[in-house]
C-alpha cells in the first residue's frame, strides 16, 4: 500500500462594519473587495417592504445591478424547500459564481442566505446586512448557518464565512422592542461567558438601549462582536473553544424543540437555558458565586420567562438533548458557568443525563 | 463607521492509500486518525451486492460498528431528494457529528456522500472508497462534490475534503471494461494538461491496462493522483490553477446536457470536449503542434465517439455553455492546449461564443 498526502489551507476573512446609515457605503466596499457590479439580494416580505427599495437604490447609484428574491417571513421557511426555491431563482436569474449574495434580514435570512451562498455553484461571495440586534450580535458573522428538516432544527448547514457584514444601527429603528430584547439575551450571554463587566454595562444602560440610543447600541454590538470573535477565530469549525458560545443553548434548543417552536422563541429558550445551566453548575459544585438572581432579574425586565412551563415534559427534554447535534460519542457536553464571566465544558454521560436534567429544572 | 476584521484559517488534509486488498487496513487507519468506532456507509445497490458485506465484516473484525444506506444506482439519483433521504436516515440512525461517512462507490456515490457529509450537522469526517477507475483518478479526492437539480447538472455542491481515500485496485476486478475506459479518458486528460509522457505511457500499455494488470493500473492511479494534486492543493476553491483540470469539460458538460445525459456519458462527452478544445486551440493559433489525430486514435480504441452526432443542436450547446457555472461575469473561460502536456486559459466573450463554438465542432 502506497500513500500520497494532500494538504489544503483555506483563508477566509469577514470585514464587519458597524455604524449608522451604511447603505451608501456598501458600493465602495464592493469595489475594494473586487466584486463585480451585480448582486442577488435575499430578504423576506416585511423587511422588503421597508428596506429593499432603499438598498437597491443605493447600489444602483454606484452602478451595481441587483436581482432580489423575497421569501415569506418565519422560521418555518428555513428549510430545504425554500433553499431549493432560492437556488432555482438564482439559476433562472443567471446568477454567476462571482456574484455576491446579500442576505438582508434577521437570523432566518442570515442562515438561509449563508447556506444557499455556500452550496449554489459550490459557493458565492456572501454579504450580510442584519436587520435585528440578535442577528447583529450572532447570526450575521462566524459562518455557522443552518436549515431545519422536518425532524430536527438546524440539522443541516455549513460553515461559510461572509466576506462582509454591515451592521447598520439605523435598521433597528423599526425593530419591535421585544425583538431588541431577544438580541440582548445573546449579548448578556457574551457577558456571562467572557466579561461580567459587559453584562453589568447592559443592565445599567437598559433605558438607553430601550430608547435605541445609537452610541449605546453601537457599544453593545461592538463588544458582542469582539467577544464572539475571541471564541470563533481560532476555532472556526466548532471543535474547541467556540463551544462556550453554546452556553444556555443545549438546554435552550431542547426547550424550543419540545415546545414545537411555538411555546418558546429562541431568546426565551436561551434565557431559560442559561438559568438551567447556572443551576446545574451550582448543583455540581462548579459554580460558587451563584448569579441566578441577577440573571433572573434582567430576564424579567426583558420580558423573558424565568421558569419552565409545567406543560413541558422532562422526558421530552432529555430525548431532545440526546439528538442534539453537539452530542459526541461518549456523552453530551454542557457549558456551565464556573464564575461570572467564565464557563467550562462539562461532560454528562448518556446514562446520567436524565437525572442531570431533572436537577437543572427552573 | 467602525470596522472589525475576523480572520479564519482552515487546514484540511487527505490521506490517499493506493494498493490491493485494502479493506483489512481501513480499521487501523480509523484508529490512527482518532475516529470513533462507528461509521455510516453510503453505497448503491449493485456495489452493495458485491462489496458491502466484506467491508462491514472487515470493520466489524476490529470492532467498528457500521450502519449503511443503500441508494439506487445512477446519475438520476444524484439530487436533493436522495441527499435529503440519506440525511433523514443518518438522523434516524443517530449518526453523530464525529462519526465518519464512508462513500463506497463510483463518482455518483463520491459526490453524494461528499455533499451529505459536508452539510449534515455542518460536516462529518468523510472517507471515500472509489470502486471505479474514474472515481479513483477524479471524484474521490480534491473535495469537489455536487448534486444535480432539475435545471442543471452539478448546480449545487460544496468543497469538502475527504479525510482518507482508499483506492483498492481489487475493486476494479468487477468493473466492466467500458467503465475502465471512462477512467482512462480522465487519465489521458491528466497527461494532456501536465505530462505528455504519461499520456504516451497509457497508450503504450493499453493491453496491460485492459487486462487489469495490478502494477500498471496502480502506476496509472499513482500518476493521475500526483498530477491532479499539483493542480488542486494550491487552489482548493478552484479560482486559479485548478481550472486546467476542466480541459474538455466546458464543452463536455454542454454535450452531456444537450444530450440530456443519455446521448453521451461523462467520459464520452469529455473525450469529445478535449477534441473540440484542441480544434479551438488550433483555430486560434494557440496550438502549433496539433495532436488531435493521436487523441482520436486512442479515444477510438477506448470505444469513445470522436465526432459529434448531427442530432446535437449547436444553438443548444452554446446556450448550455452560457449557463455553465464556470462562467464569470465578463466571459467564459476555456482551457485550451498550448502544446502537448500544457494548457492555457482562454477567455471567450459572450458575443463571440457562438462563432467560437461553431468553429470548434468535431
Amino acid at each position: 500500500m502506497e500513500n500520497q498526502k494532500l494538504e489544503f489551507t483555506r483563508h477566509n476573512s469577514t470585514n464587519i462594519f458597524i455604524g449608522s446609515d451604511l447603505f451608501p457605503e456598501i458600493g465602495a466596499k464592493f469595489n475594494i473587495a473586487g466584486l463585480p457590479k451585480s448582486c442577488a439580494i435575499i430578504t423576506n416580505e416585511p423587511i422588503a417592504k421597508i428596506y429593499l427599495e432603499p438598498l437597491i437604490k443605493s447600489l444602483y447609484e454606484i452602478n451595481i445591478k441587483s436581482v432580489f428574491i423575497v421569501i415569506p417571513e418565519g422560521e418555518t421557511y428555513k428549510n430545504f424547500d425554500t433553499a431549493m426555491d432560492i437556488i432555482n431563482q438564482l439559476n433562472q436569474n443567471e446568477v454567476e459564481r462571482d456574484c455576491p449574495i446579500i442576505g438582508l434580514g434577521g437570523g432566518v435570512i442570515c442562515d438561509l442566505s449563508g447556506f444557499v451562498a455556500s452550496i449554489y455553484k459550490r459557493g458565492l461571495p456572501l454579504i450580510l446586512i442584519p436587520t435585528s440586534l440578535l442577528a447583529m450580535v450572532d447570526a450575521s458573522f462566524g459562518g455557522k448557518n443552518a436549515i431545519n428538516t422536518d425532524n430536527a432544527k438546524n440539522l443541516v448547514g455549513t460553515f461559510y464565512q461572509p466576506l462582509m457584514t454591515f451592521m447598520d444601527i439605523n435598521l433597528l429603528h423599526t425593530l419591535p422592542l421585544s425583538q431588541l430584547y431577544y438580541g440582548l439575551v445573546e449579548a448578556l450571554k457574551h457577558g456571562l461567558i467572557y466579561d461580567m463587566a459587559y453584562f453589568n454595562y447592559i443592565v445599567k444602560n437598559l433605558d438607553d438601549i430601550k430608547a435605541k440610543k445609537a452610541s449605546t447600541i453601537q457599544r453593545v454590538i461592538r463588544r458582542s462582536v469582539y467577544i464572539k470573535k475571541e471564541f470563533i477565530c481560532e476555532d472556526e469549525l466548532d471543535v474547541g473553544r467556540r463551544v462556550h458560545l453554546n452556553f444556555g443553548h443545549t438546554f435552550g434548543h431542547a426547550l424550543e424543540t419540545v415546545g414545537e417552536y411555538r411555546r418558546y422563541n429562541h431568546a426565551e429558550a436561551v434565557g431559560l437555558g442559561m438559568l438551567m445551566a447556572t443551576k446545574a453548575a451550582v448543583n455540581t459544585g462548579i459554580l460558587k458565586e451563584d448569579f441566578s438572581e441577577q440573571l433572573k432579574e434582567v430576564l424579567k425586565i426583558l420580558e423573558m420567562p424565568t421558569t419552565i412551563s409545567l406543560t413541558i415534559s422532562v422526558e421530552k427534554i432529555v430525548e431532545s438533548i440526546k439528538s442534539d447535534k453537539k452530542r459526541y460519542h461518549d456523552g453530551i457536553n454542557f457549558i456551565l458557568p464556573e464564575k461570572p464571566g467564565r464557563t467550562v465544558v462539562y461532560k454528562v454521560k448518556s446514562n446520567e443525563l436524565d437525572e442531570f436534567v431533572r436537577n437543572s429544572l427552573v
